[in-house]
C-alpha cells in the first residue's frame, strides 16, 4: 500500500505542532538475557513521565529481521517506504557529506586509485592516502571541465571523494568501473540502462581529464567510479502530509537525509542544548521538526553499554525544554536499533513513544524495550509513524463516507 | 497481499456457524488520560466472559492512524481490502438509502439547485429545499425517459438525491458537474476516463429533461451531477469463503454494504431485540451472520460519554441470546473507533473479541480497549479478521503441503 496515496488525499492544515525526536540507534539490548538495555538502565525520567501519559509501541525499521542503514532507518521514519525508495550509494554519500542534491543530479562515489605506466591498478585504495593529502587532489579535480555539465568534487575521507554531475538529461544507471581487482586497468563506465549514454560520455570524460591532472602523482593518479546514482524522486512533506517541515541536525548525513524528503534543515547547532535553541527560536515557523541526536547510536556503535547508558541519558535531558513548547504531538523513537553488545545497527524493534492529547495511554509505567513491546501501539512498520502523528495533530480527514 | 487468492483456495464448508456482531464505532477513549474509556466503563458481563474465554487483540481498520468511513470500516471487517475495493461516492449514497444496485449500474448522487432565466446558478442548494418539498420533485424525474436505458431516481434529503442508470455499457468515470459557485452554469458532464462516454450521453438527457420537468419551480429548477460512480465489483462472499451469509441490520447503509459482498439481508427488525428473533428464527438457513448494532456509533458522534457507555451495555445484553444458539466462533468487533471525546470517527484501533473453542485463551480479564492491545491476536488489519473467523471454524485447509 502506497500510504502518501491516502495522506494527499486526507491531509488538512492546523496549527498544530508535531515534534519527532530521534534518538540514533536508540533500542539495545541487555548484557545478559533478561538483564535491562541500554535505555531501561538509564535514568530517563522526562521520556517516563511522558510514557506513563503517552501510548508505547515498537516501529520496525524495514521489516522483521532486517538492520537498516541510516538512509533506509530514516526513509521509514520519515513514512516513505524503504523498500520502495532507495537513496542509491552515491547519492547517500554526497547526502552524508552535506551536499545539497538537486533534481536529475547524478553522484557518485569515487576512489582514488594507483596505476602503473601501462594503466593497470597497483593499489585500488591508492595506499589508503591520508586525507590531509588527498582532499587537495580531489579540489584541484574540480578543474575538470565538461561541456553543458557542472562538476562538482568533494573530497570526503582519505581515497575517497564524491563527485555530482549537474545538467539535463542526465541518468544514474552506471555500472562500477572498480574492476575489484589489481593488474588490470580500471573499467570503462558502461550504461546499464537505456538514458544514461549521456552520464557515461560525460563520466569518461571526467576519468580522462582526471588522469591529466593526477599526472605525476605517486600514489592517487586515477580513480574509480561506484554507486552512480540519481538523486531520489522523493516527494516532499509538503506534497504528501501538507507539513512544512525542519530539520534540526548536527551531523550533515542526517540533515540530507531530511533535505531529500524537502525539509529545511535550520541551524548551526553542535550540541544538543544548541538544538534545542534552534528549536525554540524556530517554534513558530514550522509544522513538523525532526531533532536528530546521534551519540545513543555511536556509543552503541563503540560496543560501550555504559556510555550508550549515559548518552541515553543526555538525550532524555533535553525532553523538558521541547515539551515546555507545548507540542500538540511528541515522538520518541530511533531510526534502529545499535545494541552495545552488538556494536552495530540491529534488527531488534525500535522502542517508540507517543504523547498526545488523544493518544489513548496505555498506562505504561516507563519508556524502554519491554514496557514498548506490549505499548498500546502494538509493533508496526515505522512507515507507518507519521499518519499516527498526522491523525493525532488533528490533520488527517475521514477516509471514505 | 489478497488474501481471497488463498481463501478461495483454501475454505472448506462445514456445518459450523460464525457471528459477527459489530457494534459501530465500538472503540473509545478515556475523558482523562489513563481514565477508562466508555467500553472499559460499561458493564458488559457478558463480553467479559466471553473474553476470559477466548481472544482479544485490536484490528486496525484502514492503516495506522486512518480514520475511516462506513464504507472502508465494513469493507475491512468483511475482509476486503479497503484500499483496494473503492466504494465510489454515488455507489454508497445509492446503497445508503437501500437501493440494490446491480452490476453495471452507475450512481449518481444529484442535488437540486436553482438556475436564473440565462442558467445560472442562484443557489447551489436550491435554497436547501426541505425534504417534504424535494422528495416529490424527485419522484417526478422518474419520467425522465433514456432510450435503452432503465432510470431510478430516489429522494434523499432536503436538496439530496440519488440517480442509478442500468443499462449495458455504462461506466462511471464522470467528472461532478456541480461548478462550486454561483453565476455560472451547472458543467456539461464529461468522461474522465474512455468508455464511460455512453453514461455522459445519458446524463446529458437526464439534465435537459430534468429541467424540463422541474421548470417553473422556484427553487428546485436544475440539478448538478456528483460522485458518479459503478456498483463496485466486490466478488461475493459465497466466491471468496464458500459462505452463505445473512446481514441483520436496522438501518440501511450496512444492509447495503453487506449485499455489495452477496448476503442476503433478513428480516426487517427495528430494534436489538427484533434482530435478535431475526437471527434466532434463520439460525439454520445460514452459515454467517453480521449483525449491525448503530447506537454504539451514533452517541460517540453525539460526544455523549455517558450514552455510549450505555449504548455498550445494550449491545452486550444481546450477546446471551446468540450464545445460547451455540455458534462456533463469535466475534465481537466495530467498524472503527468513534470516541465521544472527538464526537467523530477516529484512528484509534478497534477493541476485538474472538471466541471460538480452539482460539487459544489469552487469560484476558475483560473487554476494553486497554486488555485489547495487549491480547492473544496483537494489532492487526481489520482485513485479516475473516480468515481468523474461517479459521477458528475449521472452514480453512491447510495451505501448501
Amino acid at each position: 500500500m502506497d500510504i502518501h496515496k491516502l495522506t494527499k488525499q486526507l491531509f488538512v492544515k492546523n496549527d498544530s505542532k508535531i515534534v519527532m525526536y530521534v534518538g540514533d540507534g536508540l533500542g539495545g539490548l541487555p548484557q545478559q538475557p533478561g538483564g535491562l538495555t541500554e535505555l531501561e538502565t538509564a535514568k530517563t525520567p522526562n521520556l517516563d513521565k511522558l510514557a506513563r501519559e503517552g501510548v508505547l509501541g515498537c516501529t520496525i525499521p524495514v521489516a522483521p529481521g532486517i538492520a537498516p542503514g541510516s538512509g533506509p532507518g530514516h526513509l521509514g521514519l520519515f513514512g516513505y517506504d524503504p523498500v520502495k525508495y532507495v537513496i542509491g550509494r552515491g547519492a547517500l554519500e554526497a547526502t552524508g557529506i552535506g551536499f545539497k542534491l538537486e533534481p536529475g543530479d547524478v553522484a557518485i562515489r569515487a576512489n582514488f586509485c594507483t596505476i602503473d605506466e601501462k594503466g593497470n591498478i597497483t593499489d585500488r585504495r591508492a595506499s589508503r592516502i591520508p586525507t590531509e593529502e588527498s582532499a587537495p587532489l580531489a579540489i584541484k579535480l574540480r578543474d575538470v571541465k565538461i561541456p553543458g555539465i557542472e562538476v562538482f568534487v568533494e573530497p570526503v575521507k582519505e581515497h575517497r571523494f564524491v563527485i555530482v554531475l549537474r545538467g539535463k538529461g542526465l541518468e544514474g544507471h552506471v555500472a562500477d568501473t572498480d574492476p575489484q581487482a589489481t593488474g588490470v586497468p580500471p573499467l570503462e563506465p558502461v550504461a546499464t540502462a537505456a538514458g544514461s549514454q549521456k552520464t557515461v560520455d560525460a563520466l569518461k570524460q571526467f576519468v580522462k581529464q582526471a588522469r591529466q591532472l593526477l599526472a605525476g602523482e605517486k600514489k592517487a593518479n586515477c580513480c574509480t567510479l561506484r554507486g552512480v546514482a540519481s538523486k531520489p524522486a522523493l516527494p516532499s512533506y509538503e506534497e504528501v502530509y501538507g507539513l512544512k517541515a525542519a530539520a534540526i541536525a548536527v551531523y550533515p548525513m542526517y540533515k540530507g537525509l531530511a533535505q531529500l524528503v524537502g525539509m529545511d534543515v535550520i541551524g548551526e547547532a553542535k550540541t544538543l542544548s544548541e538544538q534545542m535553541d534552534v528549536l525554540e527560536s524556530a517554534w513558530g515557523d514550522y509544522d513538523f521538526f525532526f531533532i536528530h541526536y546521534k551519540y545513543t547510536d555511536s556509543s552503541g556503535e563503540d560496543g560501550n553499554f555504559d556510555l550508550k547508558v549515559q548518552k541515553t541519558e543526555e538525550y532524555d535531558s533535553a525532553v523538558p525544554r521541547i515539551m515546555a513548547l507545548k507540542p500538540d504531538v511528541f515522538i520518541a523513537t530511533g531510526d534502529h536499533s545499535t545494541p552495545a553488545m552488538l556494536s552495530s545497527h540491529s534488527w531488534h524493534p525500535v522502542p517508540t513513544l507517543l504523547w498526545a492529547k488523544n493518544c489513548r495511554c496505555d498506562r505504561s509505567e516507563a519508556f524502554g524495550e519491554n514496557e514498548c513491546s506490549r505499548g498500546g501501539m502494538g509493533q508496526f512498520a515505522a512507515k507507518h509513524l507519521m499518519t499516527l502523528a498526522l491523525a493525532n495533530a488533528g490533520r488527517l480527514g475521514k477516509y471514505g463516507a
